[in-house]
């Protein structure tokens, strides 16, 4: 079964539907944004959140082009270029946006290049990202679910998203019997809202703990397994990821469980983890819970939202092409030059 | 300024009034417990917990005295035996209840046994029960000080009660300038509600982060000393914590940072970490934060309540007679066999 987080951003007449994930799962929200301006609104709110964004802006500029409708093409292209300025914009720090903007700008140009509509060059473009995107988690989650054992237990942290349920269903298909611990993720629960609730519908039995506890089930021989996504992977094996990976990685090493991290690819721009700046967002966010207040005002928060894992915590970086040791990355560009050649 | 924490159990002519924790900071509730029955309630609900029941039980115990005013001395004994039965039932895992009610008790029989008051010789021994305990907190927070910077930054995790108060106190009396981060310690956000308040009550620089969070800290250099209390250590010098304390001990030894566990005296009657049972609790209370669900009824929660560090991620154990190293913990009681010699 198909969860309903694998397909939480849909193209229809009426606009782009994206599922509010801030209340998930306990409401099971729809957002309509009828225009591009609604999307970037709530891209910018955080509606959505992980690849949600990517999706988002991909069918947020065919919104862009049915405004166009009409309009000459260099005038429609003008158009798509400042939405996708805009859309970029809601989340300055996020490389996939971009990259959904370029797709849709391809198939534009292709489009008016070949003297076809431009609607349906965007519909077009976008199709080939969603694809692109879908295909290259599929291809990480097949590599991915060789690598887990047959019948054992899976720890987790934060929410790995498409990487993760592709990873889930190729597991499901070769036969193998996995169970998963998922950390809450602290303060957003993201563990407990997003990755629980996903796995508990694709059917793997499901336990959930709070962030505290990932050592002392790493310690109890009750994991085979450590597997989390990064959001980024420097050249030479540093894993950046939601903060709290770091700490589940160290305690994996120290009582001998593999730490499988996954990406889609390491980032040839960042070397090393001196290349990535990392974000800090405002303490507050910590002092709360589900909205509650958890300390008096008395207290400031500190919240780095990211971490990272040096590479010798690292047992293997998963990618599209397949695994390779924290001290191989070279290789996954090596391959390609290989293939262009 | 002495936090309210610190004397958070007190006695009164209309009872025994507890400071309810389950609220606090946001809530300063007092409940007055006008009979031992009260006491062993309030104890039995959580309205105290880490050393108050301890205290709880001693004037408790005054209580039940106050209850067999003007009995014979034999049937006023047996009545303050059975309150003692009662108040040790309400938490069967916690050692200090025992402690408490012999102390009361040692007071009750030096009385009769001198011709004087019941009541007079449960309010004697209970004093002493409170002043031993009081006096070793103090010893041990004197030799935790002198471990600490003259100016740093600690982590602590959940809440460490008098040892912390103590320590945080010898160190401002020594002139020391500490700063403080504090997790959340989740489930129940001991570390959020009770350190983070006590410490910043103190006037300690104080910054809160979720529990994920301590190996970025850790591995930032932004600390210096990893503190906590343990609940138990044994004699080959593992530390029974609130579970988190494993991950967080685990990553100050990865990044260099020692770790100091707080405990009046190593558990003589645990050689080792198989003589400690380890508490697990109803994994319905993970999925929960401050009375709100964090996850669907669709997954299960797990809830060690303490983990086990092994001595090879420990530096040091400081007793109320001092500095220990982990494998030097004999040295404890052949020290006490030296003084008694």
């Amino acid at each position: 079964m198909e969860p309903v987080l694998a397909n939480s951003v849909r193209l229809a007449d009426d606009g782009v539907h994206v599922l509010d994930r801030r209340g998930f799962p306990f409401e099971r929200t729809w957002v309509r944004c009828a225009t591009v301006a609604e999307v970037a609104k709530a891209v910018e709110d955080m509606v959505t959140q992980s690849s949600g964004p990517y999706f988002a802006v991909l069918w947020g500029m065919v919104l862009a082009a049915r405004e166009a409708r009409g309009l000459p093409p260099e005038r429609a292209v003008a158009h798509l270029e400042r939405a996708g300025e805009l859309l970029v914009a809601t989340r300055p720090t996020n490389n996939h946006l971009r990259k959904a903007v370029a797709a849709v700008l391809a198939g534009v140009r292709a489009a008016v290049d070949e003297g076809r509509d431009v609607e349906q060059g965007a519909l077009e473009g976008a199709r080939a990202g969603d694809e692109r995107y879908r295909r290259r988690s599929r291809a990480l989650g097949a590599a991915t679910a060789e690598l887990l054992p047959e019948d054992g237990a899976v720890l987790t942290h934060c929410w790995a998203d498409l990487y993760l349920t592709e990873t889930v269903a190729a597991a499901q298909r070769a036969g193998k019997r996995l169970r998963f611990f998922c950390t809450e993720t602290r303060p957003y629960l993201q563990g407990a809202r997003l990755t629980a609730e996903t796995l508990a519908e694709m059917g793997v039995d499901t336990t959930l703990i709070t962030d505290g506890m990932g050592a002392a089930v790493l310690a109890s021989g009750e994991v085979d397994v450590l597997l989390t996504a990064a959001d980024r992977v420097t050249m030479d094996g540093h894993v950046v990821n939601k903060v709290g990976t770091l700490g589940l990685a160290v305690a994996a090493s120290a009582f001998g469980v593999p730490f499988l991290a996954m990406v889609q690819a390491p980032d040839r721009l960042a070397p090393t983890a001196a290349d990535v700046p990392i974000e800090h967002r405002p303490g507050e966010e910590v002092l709360h819970t589900l909205g509650r207040r958890t300390a008096s005002d008395r207290v400031r928060g500190h919240y780095p939202a990211f971490d990272v894992t040096p590479p010798r915590f690292v047992t293997t970086v998963v990618t599209d092409r397949g695994p390779y040791a924290p001290d191989r990355l070279a290789d996954y560009y090596a391959d390609e030059q290989g293939n262009a050649g």
